[in-house]
């Protein structure tokens, strides 16, 4: 066994540790599941993970309650079993992204449900991190997709069943199932019939 | 409280820390601003930050002093004060960089006045980075500017007041104010009368 | 001296440290060469890098051989002499990876030879991280080529000598020699007769 191994085994023992910090945070971590060293996360209570999923290192997880736009049903983020989220990736929502099962994601993808205020003269004349958040709907992303590292999947997108989103994709319009989408802005280039 | 909260405040600490270093580095860094840790800060004397700040973690800001190019007046890189800039984003100078009040980037951004050499044959026959630095202008990012998540801001570009700037767009043309601009190649989709 | 000129005094012995430890498990890294801290490698006997050459920071190096795929003669993964490869950079390889003499990567690049699984519907049932890996070619990166921040390098793609890979291009197609390609998708915009 080589020096470096050994360091990895070390690093193996962090990310454990790591997991059992994080459950003290999240509303719920499944069997068999890994939240990696790195990760930033705030509102654990509104997010929940399956089993056997990954957070890989330096992912950013925050969900946030905004009165009148976050459903009174929990939670807000919610990741399904067998799921693998890249490293530097970042999931934020205030109203609602539900990833379902055995999805994976490349390195530094960003899902978001909400952004910085609307359009308008009034709401750009303050700075962006005092603008109302708001949410243009809910992110639902269906079993088995698989996400390119740095794409962008954002607000009100429902992306299907397996789907395969191209790298540095940017996802603004719904996703057929089975189908592959590139490019920023995206389009769609394969679908299964 | 639970040991991630905990764990939060020992980060936050830290952030202070780290902060109080930064300091002994960067020209000048206003009240109530915070270097989160994991910065790499290059040619600190050329650099400055406002009041209330937030530069995030693992942010690379690197001001370059390029005979010929960098101009007299100091600083390289400015930013103003109320910013926030995203986790992993980079901004590097050797002309000028002027980053308003109030401007708030995601994570993973480029903020760039410079580019390794020009395009001619002699050049492209030696290795990047030992082509000598160019800029093709100054960098102009005006207040309330919102830039998205792994935006890229080229060379020259002037991004008027309270724009906002698509997840992954690159921009290599000046940005009207209160305009939304996305894509890679970017083009302008709304703009306030 | 101030503190932070200390403190990268620090990181620079770290950073020799953490090559020192790169060494034991890559199968060859040439003289002077600099493996910077926060890095993952895997399958570390199926990669050289040459002399002169920086792995930057939280960089992601990991080469698979995959029955039928990886040829018999190795590395998966060569780096030249004088390259570097920017922080949080992504390299993956399962078939054949070469890069050439003094290419210089910005940050957060991606370059794959591989994918998870065919485009068929059987495949996209399942979850992508268990579909059978498949390439579609070796990636070649030929000497002194640029490769912009956020680019991702896709499989099978030829880059010829002195190329100029813009920020956040995806490039599934080869590029010639001399010539500057950007966006997503990429598109050739400037070329050297």
């Amino acid at each position: 066994m080589n020096a470096y191994t050994l360091f990895k085994y070390c690093k193996r023992l962090l990310g454990m540790l790591n997991t059992l910090l994080a459950k003290t945070e999240i509303r719920h971590i499944g069997k068999g599941s890994r939240v990696l060293p790195g990760n930033y996360i705030a509102g654990g209570q509104w997010i929940t993970i399956g089993r056997g999923s990954v957070i890989n290192t330096n992912v950013t997880l925050t969900a946030h309650q905004v009165f009148g736009i976050t459903p009174l049903k929990c939670p807000i983020i919610s990741i399904g079993d067998n799921c693998g989220i890249g490293a530097f990736s970042h999931i934020t929502g205030i109203n609602r992204i539900r990833i379902g099962n055995g999805v994976l994601t490349g390195m530094a993808v960003l899902i978001t449900d909400n952004s910085h205020g609307d359009f308008d003269r009034e709401q750009l004349k303050l700075r962006p991190n005092i603008r109302p958040l708001v949410s243009k709907g809910e992110v639902i992303i269906d079993d088995n997709v698989w996400i390119g590292e740095k794409a962008s999947i954002l607000p009100g997108v429902h992306i299907g069943e397996g789907a395969i989103i191209g790298a540095g994709a940017v996802i603004t319009k719904d996703v057929p199932p089975f189908s592959v989408v590139v490019g920023n802005p995206a389009r769609i280039v394969k679908q299964m019939k």
